[in-house]
């Protein structure tokens, strides 16, 4: 049965164990699931079977009351899944609790509480200035080595990977024109990118340290931050972007705890420029991630950005929005930010890949600036687990359709 | 007895009825409240004691399900608790349901869905440019005129009126410094605003139009956008302000709906642009709403920002902030931005008032730029009501603390 006689190697084997949240077909109950190869456990009904004290934070229609739990708890679940998913003694028990993921509906898996994106990608920030300030003497900002720049977004209209995308229609104004117009967006692009979930809450007035970071994020996902790069160009001054990203926020089905991930972390790039004391993690444990991302477009890999080249950590961008003491709440989710490596084919938009158009991409369809309708894009990754296996991340894919 | 024998023209009187959530001394017990005079009705409870069919919406520790419940039962509750509150033959049933004001604790009466803030009063946004661009041609940005500026604010931070504002932390630069600093901002300030509650949700990839607006919009309170200025001239380039803002907002406890302001109705400024048709009011019925805003700083009337003159409506906001598919859940709540008149005396800014701190204010406890700690801020405001009588729209207070 293939759950347990998993093939070696296989990215969601038991030293992964991602939580999501499922239904079965002519049913709207939704129950929490955890991925196992190529099939989804019924979390809560083994929980149940086999007499689990965490039936409560497992028979739930989302992850809200186990992203709340707090580490310690997030600890004893994942062993006693660990437990229940090798042990042979529990497969009589747990084998008939797998559905066939092919079979099962996912849904977005926590309530999103607030939604903040990050611009934590030198490599993305340099690409953007030399873009759009090409005559700039230094293309970056002075603010951005100094924190992690980032701004809030929509929390109602993230959105579970393979949910359609309706291509956004706004206001632009090319440069030249008297007056802008409206219509759909013609420069629709996307952003590779990794979103955090917060699961413990903090209090109003009362900023998370750095070293406090895996007390209160729970996981990761893969995000994309799908951008109307005409609506932006128009609309961004001086508040910054709103209609050009709030239409669509596109994140992975699966949430990885950061348990699964004690592999993949790395020491993120020299930091070229002193640091705040709250901000400084020069003596911190590793706080980058070794995820390896690939954008596809069509089925097409256009971009593999590496995670581990982005310059601020989660951990800065958590200590970053709450040293105003602004609070934490279960569900509050952080993207990264595009993730853009250093070489060509390692960028995370559009807008870099083809250099704002300039460069199209050659696609077995034809050539590609930005979306058309009908693209399908999708963005997958993995990272290092233990004995050199993979932890996969699943994917978010999302296809434009005409508005 | 006091509800029901309130002195004429009493601003809190039938003619309001304003929502609020509210618990009595030693209940965690929370429910909806309707004000009249300087008591609050227990709404769930006459609901009850009189057999209304609308127990469900009012016995409840949220409003959320009456903001779900549509325009045509937000009409309906409002005939009944009038009835209620007026027919004498109620009277022995409803008197003892009211408690006195100064007994209850008021609560946030909703949950915060997404918050957008605007920036749509002329005068603020030039008196902005002024003091920032002072040498620009002109002071009003390219794109002001075309559409309604706004950006995602911090939903989990918002907060109701009465609750302490933690002094924030965090970066700032002087110009000629060669790196920024860390600590307690030294420029914390108000923004004088009008927030709008959004009850029935919409679809994602629909819009909403300029016309739809009172069937998606229940009403709206008072609004005080705390905002570090220091903070926010160091981070805001490229993607807006985060930290500056995200640390608190304060609302009213109380929701005026927009049933009890229709003798505020008024015509917003004359448009010297011409609008995109979505945005486009010319034939609409009017937008603007004539609220009279005062602003006390340690009780002390500092400002009177004139609500009917904001350029971009309410209508014209929820149009734009969902033109391009964005859906609206209940709760959602969207900021006017600073309310400014053309008068020195109605500016809705510390900002403004002082312009950036060149001319401080003159006040009794002595000068004043910016806010310090222990200060009070309190917005209040009224509109217009049937027959000369007013309506009162309760107010949002605050008190900085030291961080």
């Amino acid at each position: 049965m293939p759950p347990f006689d998993l093939p070696e190697g296989d990215p969601f084997g038991p030293h992964n164990l991602p939580y999501g949240v499922f239904s079965l077909p002519g049913s709207t109950e939704r129950t929490v699931g955890v991925r196992l190869g190529d099939h989804v456990l019924d979390a809560g009904a083994a929980a149940r079977a086999l007499g689990s004290p965490h039936v409560g934070l497992l028979a739930s229609p989302t992850l809200d009351p186990l992203l709340a739990a707090g580490r310690t708890t997030w600890s004893q679940v994942r062993r006693a899944l660990t437990e229940w998913v090798t042990d042979p003694a529990h497969r009589p028990t747990v084998e008939p609790l797998f559905h066939p993921l092919s079979g099962v509906t996912l849904h977005l898996p926590f309530q999103v509480a607030d939604y903040v994106d990050f611009y934590s990608s030198e490599h993305h920030a340099r690409n953007a200035g030399a873009i759009f300030r090409p005559d700039a003497g230094d293309v970056l900002l002075p603010n951005w080595k100094h924190l992690p720049i980032g701004y809030h977004g929509r929390a109602g209209t993230v959105v579970v990977s393979g949910t359609d995308v309706v291509r956004p229609s706004g206001q632009r104004k090319a440069p030249d024109a008297p007056a802008p117009v409206f219509g759909p967006s013609v420069r629709l692009d996307i952003e590779a990118e990794v979103g955090f979930v917060v699961g413990v809450p903090s209090r109003q007035g009362s900023p998370v340290a750095l070293t406090d970071f895996r007390e209160h994020v729970f996981g990761l996902c893969l995000l994309n931050d799908w951008s109307a790069r005409d609506l932006q160009a128009w609309e961004y001054v001086p508040l910054g972007p709103f209609l050009a990203k709030s239409f669509a926020t596109s994140v992975s089905a699966w949430i990885t705890p950061l348990e699964a991930l004690e592999n993949a972390r790395v020491t993120p790039p020299e930091r070229t420029h002193p640091l705040l004391p709250y901000l400084d993690d020069a003596a911190a444990e590793p706080g980058g991630y070794d995820l390896r991302i690939s954008v596809a477009l069509n089925g097409q890999v256009i971009s593999d950005p590496p995670f581990s080249t982005m310059y601020w950590t989660a951990a800065q961008q958590l200590a970053h929005l709450t040293v105003n003491g602004a609070s934490l709440r279960t569900g509050d989710l952080y993207g990264s930010g595009t993730v853009s490596g250093p070489q060509p084919h390692e960028r995370g938009s559009l807008l870099e890949l083809t250099w704002n158009g300039r460069d199209p991409l050659e696609l077995p369809d034809g050539k590609r600036t930005f979306l058309e309708d009908g693209d399908v894009v999708t963005l997958s990754a993995w990272a290092p687990g233990p004995d050199g296996t993979r932890v996969g991340l699943g994917e978010v894919s999302g296809q434009v359709i005409a508005g």
